[in-house]
């Protein structure tokens, strides 16, 4: 089940371990932002996700729907998340809903849609 | 099939028949425009796409990828689409990932997302 994968990757993020998470990406996988842009390879993941992850003790991704079809070989996964992030006294809270295209065992395209300023609103008010 | 429901529903926006389009939702449906805020039933879907679909003249909302699980009794759909309208010489394009839960062969819940400043961007360059 494609499910598998993206459920490990998600869980590898809630744990803070972006090097386990990252071995669930194919080498050359795409992350598309939409609205902020795609970065290329595991490289390119990894310096974008880890800043940003960093600012935060206790991560959460809860997914509300997931559909998926095909296989870990050969499929493909969306779901509905809340990605809610912690920082001091506060919850950043972001409604997104997530693409995931799974060749051969590995993520090899990632697209996150969500709106850009729920984000950086929701980033002004911590501390 | 519940993509039948959806893909159906979707026809009919691209043909401008609204009329055809709401007997796919559920009375009392929640739409659900993640950034913009939500509408409650038929009514409050007409009140919503009627005057902005009627700015365009040719609709197309093309699918990338689809996913499902479940039957047209109770099932979701999750879709990822370029949704295209036409004005003047103009394209407007947003980029949406869709949310559709489908109970007793209607929608119950069509829940969109995207960026809210690409769409308003997009419709400030309409004549």
């Amino acid at each position: 089940m494609p499910t598998v994968i993206v459920e490990s990757f998600i869980r590898a993020i809630e744990r803070h371990d972006l090097d386990l998470a990252l071995t669930y990406l194919a080498e050359d996988c795409d992350y598309d932002n939409v609205p902020m842009g795609s970065v290329k390879g595991r490289d390119g993941v990894r310096a974008t996700l880890a800043p940003f992850l960093g600012m935060f003790d206790t991560i959460e991704w809860v997914t509300s729907h997931q559909v998926s079809s095909g296989s870990a070989d050969d499929g493909v996964v969306m779901n509905e998340r809340l990605d809610r992030f912690h920082s001091g006294e506060r919850w950043l809270e972001l409604p997104v809903a997530g693409l995931f295209v799974v060749r051969g065992g590995q993520i090899t395209l990632w697209r996150d849609y969500f709106d850009k300023e729920t984000l950086l609103s929701a980033m002004a008010t911590l501390g």
